[in-house]
């Protein structure tokens, strides 16, 4: 059976005509886990909540809070930091909605930007959403599940004395983004070694699996695909007229961009080496059956013939009756003629075959 | 035979030429049963009516009106309902063409919208034509046959307190919208689940079946696309420049696009899937075709010899006659000899097979 | 021999670098016979003229002229036509180049309109070009041959009391445009019935002519959308910025627009089926090879061991010589053990072919 | 081997790097023959001058100069026209880059266009670079080779009293364009009936030099492509906003983008004729391989069951030992029992293959 | 195993999340190299240099310095020359991504520009990232690795009295740019050899390796579009608005766009080529594989029969028992007969198969 990743979400199949703004928890959505970092140039604090209520405290000027909450199974939870931050319904609905496409929309006082962070997980492509909220002076991000690529952003701020600690909230979310960008890059990487060996397997003996595989691997640079893609668009929108993001940081994100954009490349490259190694399978295949196809052939074409002199001389025609009734068989040289028949025929059809390139010569 | 879809509604086999905004009934169109609720945040009247006539005390200001036709075969209900309300008699035309492309028309006084509705009976798709007419407090809607996915929309409405009964005629048409564009998740997954059994099937042991019930999917996923990509400008249009809509609806319509766009994505990744599996299929019957074509060429490629020199064996040339005349007849160990050369013959060419791969390792 | 649509007339084959403007008549092109209707609110005269300057006397204020030619016979009626109406010598040339792509050119004083009209002749797609000059008060039309599908506007015009009557004549424009696309519909009903049965035949026993069908249909196609596709563009010029027609003929006019979209879709639609029908055959006849393969496989499988067993005891080793010489031929159930020996061979090989589901399961 | 077309000019080929504007001459190109036409309304000249000097005493008010140069062989030939007439230095190169893609190009005095010119020549498509020099009273045109599809237009300088000799330098520029353009017709006409003939012998007695062909008119349209694609876009340059064409010329250009227009689309048509060409082979050959496959199929299940019938009774079971041993031998009816079976087999298994449908019906 | 291009750099791989405008080496990169070309009208100074210091003395108004820097193995010299120049840092960590796009960006002070250059070593292709940063008297440019092609511009820099003497920085780049973009010409010559090739090797006589270097040649001809592709949009936008860049520099730029556009043309066309390479190699191997399987038919359709009558004439029945057991074996003249029916047999099939075109008549 082969591996698939959900398009779409179980959670999303409410029943249609619910009121917008409804918050439905994905299925199997594990329960989650709030992670408060408060900082600016001089101070860090990190925490985990229990009760959103503690976040309050941190809200004040001159500090950065980046809340982080991984795993999405607790839909108050939600609403009250909703209520906290001041984020709109409809985007929080979003949120829960795991399989949504990559958007930047604005609001009021935050930008919500939705993307989907690649990585893998024993060799299998694992895709997530995290979504962000971006205010003056926070980022609030959602992750469906624990464990991300986001540990390096979380070392520069430990670490002090970077940029990240010098600028504001939308650096924050640069480096987020940009965190999550170039975790493409590693699974890419992978994708191409498993294409590379893919090819030479074909090359090489062509057996069922690739063809398996290549399904695979199809399904999930289309998977990549969907995740990326509309980043490219969401990107420029946040490199565009945005009050809240700093021209500086714009800098970045254009510098971001170019990663998508690369991204988006490297990806068409690969799905058009996946579609030409289901060509190179099928030649492959068409070689190989030509192949035994000639070896049938040459054998049948050879013994055919071989075998119906054989089976001439085994007729019961009483040469006693007649002297017209196969006097070969009492000839004195009958058999050595027999035999010499057969390799005459047997010598003229490999000259022939040996002609038309079927043996002897490498194909 | 195949299960199909009409694309082309015989009832626009009227004949070319005919006047424009001539209302004929499409074939085998129901009777229309009309419904109407009438509601604002504190009252809700709900009745089926006859006459297009008991409409009209509910025309008052500060009530919503919301006429629901269910069944297209009356042209003067429709008449009479457009005097009533004040519908263009082209609109009215394009109600009854019942495979109309969607669109959005802006007429003087109302906003007319055709969309259309997805649903399965039977796990069979069933495509329905949705039309409304939006006014400053009405919403009319007409439908092809009984039975929707609306029924949501009018338990918000009756159960009260709810946004849907505080806000004006532009939101309820929203609903509607909504309810439709949400139905079409329920229909992918369906198709979602087909495609991974087919899969399975295909990689598995694929027979004939799974080309027809490709080309099945193929078509319904056509259909849906018809149904939902050209709602995607529709929307756009609807969430831009139109006075009828407020700006605060206008923000749930951007919410009902992004779950349209999200759809035309899966939409298309299913096709690619689909488009995927005829390759899967051709790919697994070469490999089949292939199986055979070994197994007919090895049985051949052992027996012809063997059958041969059988024959060599069995031919009468007289021993008596000559020394030279098949000696080995006579041979004391003769028929152990034949047997001997008979099975070196198949040992070697076993070898040959197993050498070249087409034996005794799994391919 | 494959029926085929010329793209190219021979007419057009003129000498290349000829002076622009000059009018030669296409080739066969028949004799033109030459309609006037004219008409207001209150009358209406209808008359095959012989002589263009029989039209003068209705050119007054207040009538509409309809001038129909069918028929490209004769250039110097055209040119005479010309000079009554003032039309442009380019657009003339346009006129008898029977194959231009439908489009619309803006002129001082008039508007020429190129479409073409899709029609079966004994189900067989035929296509007519049809140009027609819009100016102030009359439509010149122009038709290849006699046989059109405006009669049904021709009725309109004659039974009076309709709006055609009260309107003006970019209002006929309109009805003629409107009947021409409007005839698309039962060419297209026709194209859907040979589609479906083609798709029928190809899932039950696919034959050879399918291919040549399916190609025959996928030209026909590509003709049809050779004819409306431009005709898009055309009638979203015609209801753009154009003095020479009325803000209610362009509501029309957008309506047969979106007519025009509905054709495009549809066509799409068909040729995707069509495309489809070509895999959907292949598949099949890899199956149906397959399935042929399987047989010749099964019987050479089987017979050629018994085969092999029968020529073993067919051969000549003399018992008398040697003990060791074939001494099954005189055991006393020598017969059965050699019939016995086959039938086990038999059996094993039907029970490892059933196993590999090649026989007994439905495939 | 099979015909080309170079994409690539050798001439191309200097090192690259070398300074702009550099004149190199195509390799092979032959010596130029300058020939002058000078006209007014009243007077004409032609002349085929030795030495550009002699252009000069032409250049006077009231007259229009058209230098043709038919062969590159000459860099200095070229520098000195240039001089004469102030033609820029890149352009000049681009004259000399024979394989230069179609483009206008707009400088301070002149206009500067590259075309292609198509003609066959003894049945192979002839693809020749054209390019011009449009000035205030002149214009310079450059060809490859001696030869070209221009004559019609000289004749009508000849001739006098025509637009040619009365309008001004614009009009001889787009009375040579639309010679070259209208020079694609003939050549059109030739693909399709090339098509026509392929599609019929395909449909007929597929072979393979089909494939072959296919393969060279799909080259020769890409060729044809090549030049005629980008010449949409300078054409529709040519009637903006260019100082140096007049109005009622830019009316004659339009025409003529309508030409070039209609040719993209034949193109396109025969394009996806081609195509489907290649499948019609390919599925022709898939039929011809199956009933290959079912006369072999066919002989060998009819041919073996019998062979084994024979080959059973042909065994040398000795009936005097055992009873049991082959008594079918010594029956009074024994061979016409015999015989008997086979004719039932072979009956039976040519109804089964008629039920099968492999024989008998047409397929 | 196939040769392949990396389109992902190792160095790419950097921890996601590491900080913007970290300088990383790429893997393998070789140590720098940097030469100095310092010259205005009159003076030209070459120098290696060791150590960047020695760059600033050549800094004055009135001079033009080139900096090559040959390899990207020394992080802190980019560093330094960062600083000298006052490069961007986000644009020198795009100067180590060795597998970036081709882009342009404008900084305040500098143009940074991103090329790849492409080369055959050993008929191999090669690709190079090529890095310029273009100032107000100054280029930089980074390449990857020793050899390029821009000799022939420090030639005519050596050479002195060409316009790249007397012009500004801005033209160094155009120069070097052009000599890249050239630089493509001879690589697609050699790709249009070996396409040339491989067509009469399919067409004659297809063998296996066709398919791996097809496979190999699309590969590469993909490289290149990536190499060639956005630097159409590169210099479409250096030729806009940029200060740094001189008016007759951008008509300079615009032929260099001319030449991308062909290159993109004339990939586009080997693309195609290639692609219908492979289906030629398939339509090519279906034609040797019905070859085959004619051969096999043939033979086995007239030995089958045959060697039935063989076998039917070596059957055991005992003449002596009845008159009915083969007579024919006694007959005077049985064995001919025998012989005349097998003649008559074979001549029989062989006139069905030459009447099928299966034999006699080219195919």
């Amino acid at each position: 059976m082969l591996k698939r990743h959900r398009l779409l979400p179980k959670s999303h199949l409410k029943l249609p005509g619910t009121a917008p703004g409804t918050l439905i928890v994905p299925e199997q959505a594990p329960e989650p886990v709030v992670t408060v970092m408060a900082f600016n140039r001089d101070e860090l604090t990190e925490k985990v909540i229990e009760n959103p209520e503690e976040i309050k405290p941190f809200l004040k000027k001159g500090t950065i809070v980046w809340v982080n909450v991984d795993g999405l199974g607790d839909a108050d939870l939600l609403k009250k930091l909703g209520e906290i931050f001041g984020l709109h319904t409809l985007a929080l609905e979003d949120v829960l909605n795991v399989h949504h496409r990559p958007k930047v929309e604005e609001y009021d006082k935050e930008i919500f930007i939705i993307t989907r962070m690649a990585c893998l997980r024993n060799d299998v492509l694992d895709i997530e959403q995290v979504s962000f909220f971006l205010g003056k002076n926070f980022v609030v991000s959602f992750q469906e599940r624990p464990g991300d690529c986001l540990e390096p952003v979380r070392e520069r701020i430990r670490k002090g004395g970077q940029r990240i600690r010098f600028m504001e909230a939308d650096y924050l979310a640069y480096a987020l983004l940009d965190a999550i960008v170039d975790g493409y890059f590693p699974v890419l990487e992978h994708f191409s070694e498993r294409l590379n060996a893919l090819e030479d397997v074909v090359v090489g003996n062509p057996d069922k699996q690739v063809v398996e595989q290549t399904h695979e691997i199809k399904r999930d640079l289309q998977v990549l695909r969907h995740g990326i893609w509309p980043l490219r668009e969401a990107l420029s929108r946040l490199s565009g007229d945005m009050p809240l993001i700093h021209d500086e940081t714009k800098l970045f994100l254009r510098d971001c961009y170019d990663h998508v954009i690369q991204i988006i490349d490297i990806l068409e490259t690969y799905r058009e080496r996946a579609a030409g190694l289901t060509d190179l399978y099928l030649s492959s295949l068409s070689n190989k059956m030509n192949e035994v196809m000639k070896v049938l052939t040459i054998i049948a074409t050879i013994f055919m013939p071989l075998g119906f002199i054989a089976g001439l001389y085994g007729m019961n025609f009483d040469p006693d009756v007649s002297p017209l009734n196969m006097p070969e068989l009492r000839w004195y040289f009958g058999y050595p003629f027999a035999l010499g028949l057969m390799a005459l025929f047997a010598a003229g059809l490999l000259i022939y075959f040996w002609r038309k390139g079927w043996i002897g010569r490498k194909n």
